[in-house]
């Protein structure tokens, strides 16, 4: 094999009450890269389509995702990676994550896959890191693991793979402005009030058990955030509005995807979500701002291989 | 029926990573009470075996959570309460909830049960509340529904059942020193740092999954605080070293149970709590300082009826 295709999708990380450490797989949306061997070792980046990005692989989530591989399992030949980049980076959706995951996925397969999906997250890390100014899993761990995955541990990555009830599907609206982890984790607090922490890990603890349980209803109601949201809303044009659209409209829970500024919801079953994804767009189509809607059930497979050649 | 008599067990608050809304339930260790009807409506307490408790129903949490339930169902007769009370106040194994959770149970029973376990918690709490300053689910829910339980929310009051690995075992060291709930919450600040709060949610998360799962490495990892710990270790002698002991032992786990003293361990199996319990025994041997050491397997089923008459 000189060559892989694959689909690198977009991901939630959050989901409201999981700061930090849960995430999950969209299916659509994402960005299609093509990985081949070349003769100089290395990692260099070639085309990108549909945004504009360094090529400079130090520069590069991809190509450093991929250098941070190569660190530990060295070769003899080298890589290029090309992009046609579909996510658009600051749109809250994990678009450095999945430039660094699909990078590391391609690269190991065309290396014989020496490493598990799980052991190249921490590779695909240090690419995030220059993206986001932290090494961070959240967006990293459902792309490459699929579904739903919680980061017990960003230091010693500990990740977990969750359950994924059948029937939910989201419902992503992407206001085109730009929003940077970087700045958006700026605005955040060092400390927090311990009873909102409370609160917080109570619903994460019931999130999950949701999840198990396939308990929609307790899904729903513990899709909350009084930590991080209150600060993040106040940068997403229409934000609470949104929100709560989309709640009326029937979504079971919605919330900042990332760090923003798409607005996530989920909902039980495709119909709910495009109903949900209409008075979403309700609120979004008296502004003068320009948007996306996308409507996902959950990947529970991550990466996709398009072709091997 | 006339009378009652039922078996309110002891039970573990916070599990190191759930503090206020994780909890389980103990099995050997526990109050006996007898509740019987009486013609005087309301609710009074009889003997008070074992411990120093207020008589007076307005000051005993036992009475006070009869009275919550009885000013929402009326009733033309009344209730005495009796109680061999075996868990010291005090003493962190949720000495308040086993009479709270026991006296709103009988009375329930007494009533012909007009209301399930799960509601019966919001009246406990109203005893508990005197108890500890503030009213708290997170050991009633496990002496009312048994096992392991999580509150998602002590404000509306959302609590789920949680699954219960089937070879945990807990051993629990009661060092006979007493500290109110409500000083050892008054030890603790107001406010958290942000990066301790994510990695206590994803811990939280973690052991949430675990319980599913049975993932035994997984609990052992999840069982940490870096939130709490750090302040009331400081009120319990040799802590740390207790701790450290249980987990060379090869206790999955250790920490403060509920709000101390008592520091609890969790094993997988009778034999490794045994050997845990005796290297914990071995640190307080050398301390002039009494205490006691209990091993008990997870009770999955709560409050035991003894006897009806």
């Amino acid at each position: 094999m000189n060559q892989i295709e694959l689909f690198a999708p977009a991901s939630v990380a959050n989901v409201s009450c999981g700061f930090d450490v849960l995430g999950f797989c969209l299916d659509p949306i994402g960005d299609i890269m093509r990985i081949s061997k070349t003769t100089t070792p290395g990692v260099i980046i070639g085309k990108i389509a549909g945004q504009d990005l360094p090529t400079d692989p130090l520069k590069n989530v991809a190509s450093v995702a991929g250098l941070a591989l190569l660190k530990e399992h060295s070769s003899e030949f080298g890589f290029q990676i090309d992009i046609d980049k579909k996510i658009k980076p600051g749109s809250g959706i994990g678009s450095s994550a999945a430039s660094a995951a699909g990078a590391v996925f391609g690269i190991n397969e065309l290396l014989g896959a020496p490493y598990s999906k799980k052991e190249l997250i921490r590779f695909a890390m240090e690419g995030e890191a220059i993206a986001s100014g932290a090494a961070h899993a959240d967006n990293l761990a459902p792309v490459l693991l699929g579904g739903f995955t919680l980061v017990r541990s960003n230091k010693i990555l500990d990740v977990i793979k969750l359950p994924n009830p059948k029937e939910l599907v989201a419902t992503i609206i992407h206001p085109k402005i730009e929003l940077k982890t970087l700045h958006s984790r700026a605005i955040l607090k060092t400390t927090i009030p311990l009873n909102k922490a409370i609160e917080q890990w109570g619903n994460l603890g019931a999130l999950v058990s949701a999840l198990y349980t396939e308990d929609y209803e307790l899904l729903s109601r513990s899709i909350q955030d009084k930590v991080i949201e209150p600060y993040r809303a106040m940068l997403i044009p229409k934000f609470e509005e949104t929100r709560q659209a989309a709640l009326n409209a029937g979504a079971l829970g919605s919330g900042i995807s990332g760090s923003g500024p798409s607005i996530f919801a989920l909902s039980k079953g495709i119909q709910v979500a495009k109903k949900v994804g209409l008075e979403m767009e309700a609120i979004y189509k008296d502004l003068d701002l320009d948007y996306q809607l996308h409507l996902s059930k959950i990947n529970t497979e991550g990466i996709k291989v398009l072709n091997r050649s």
